[in-house]
């Protein structure tokens, strides 16, 4: 199957579906729905290299759970996914069980 | 407990809860309420690092009282609490006893 | 009393009253009171620490009586009192006996 | 035939064409065609000398597919065929199978 | 009596007054008046410094009669006298005699 | 017979005619006329000099045949010839054979 | 006679006449006059103190003739004339004889 590979400080995030209902249980329409600012790390680029020569390796790992802005990052499709590609420095924080 | 550990030189704040009345005991509604531009630091990066390699730890510490402009920050929604999170750099400063 | 620990290059500033009256002594309703562009210093902060690891000291000092531009720095409340949060390059001058 | 040498960390690629029909059979209009956000690289220039004298070699080669945000680069037309000519840091990554 | 210090790079500068009448003697108006781009330095800071802690001695003197752009630097009221305080770069040149 | 060296580096060019008719002998209008991102180089600058002392030669030759973005350098006039200023960085690449 | 001495990387250019008359003789009122992109330098500045310490000397000298972008520069007037006042980079190229 073909794959993504991310360039310099880029990473790929799968972003977690949002919510179908109400925490009381009404169902929510696609219009309404909150673009969640959640998601799973599914591939990191191999870091960035700065113009001094200086390389900055990624801290986020593949299988991440990330929590990011918004409209972060670039909504890309491939073989029919929904992807987001983003800079490392758009992730906001890693969520620890 | 799932927590959130932030990136580099970015912060995770608790905004204090807006007055619920004025000084003179009136009920201010919602939609008038000031967000206030204080709260408590719940978590910490482990700081930023230039592309010179050079280090820079963060000052603030958790448990911090913290000042910080009204619109600083992104707002996330986390295991239903609501948390601001936003680089040092936007912190104004450090409320001591 | 609590009090606000400046970070970085900022400096915590009280802005003067602005005049109550014309220089003929008619008064000035609040809506046409200018705002002053001067203040004192309340607090400084530690100095700026650059990614090459230099740190420069702030030159004001608590107690100076400063010039600003008008709309300069973060307007703030704090325990009922109004202050002005500003980075020492927002600093047009000190005023000297 | 002529060619095109693009220069410093500038990439040459043309555009995938966009699906005819949608995946239920049903013909595309030109007006209502998604740009596709892939295409393939056709040349590469010789990487980026920065002032420092440092030079950044690119890291895509010719034949790759690549990913890349819908307005990204400048579309020119060549010898009566359109391509995008855009910089390496423009590509978003790289699909390996 | 009190003076101001400017701070770095900054400079005062005591515009001077724009011409009462045309060339040709017909008074002008205020509203019509020329903002001079003309005026007296008054006072320099003590340079600027550097975040590789280099120091920028200033070139301009006090008394110098310097050209600036009409919307150069940020005018204040001081001791009931208007001046203009701007960084020594907004200085288009020194007139000499 | 006067003519201008470019500085730094800035690159002069003349732009190609835009084609008289379409592909199928239809004359075009001046005003629908697309303006070429073809040219010839007629004068390359020195190269640049950064603030580190280095210099920077450019790759571009007189003569190479050069593709630009439509809107990119500075239209001048001169000796009755129409040119385009340009840095070397706006050339998206050199038409080789 | 005061003249003006430019700082830094400034330089003052004297904008050469626009055309009085079109090629074929028709006199051009003043609201249709094109403002030339052509001058002589007048003078030269002693070239720019970069903050690492390095001085970049000017190339263009007194009395050449320079080509710039139409709206280039800060128009002043200065003992009755009317001078330009911008920086060497502004400076698109020399006209060599």
């Amino acid at each position: 199957m073909a794959s993504i590979k991310p360039l310099q400080d880029r990473i790929i995030v799968k972003r977690f579906e949002s919510e179908e209902k109400t925490a009381s249980g009404i169902f929510i329409p696609d219009s309404a729905k909150e673009k969640p600012m959640e998601g799973e790390v599914i591939a990191v680029g191999p870091g960035r290299t700065y113009d001094n020569g200086n390389k900055m390796e990624l801290t986020v790992k593949v299988g991440d759970r990330v929590l990011f802005a918004k409209y972060a990052g670039t909504e890309i499709k491939f073989d029919g996914q929904d992807y987001l590609i983003m800079r490392e420095d758009d992730i906001l924080g890693v969520v620890t069980k």
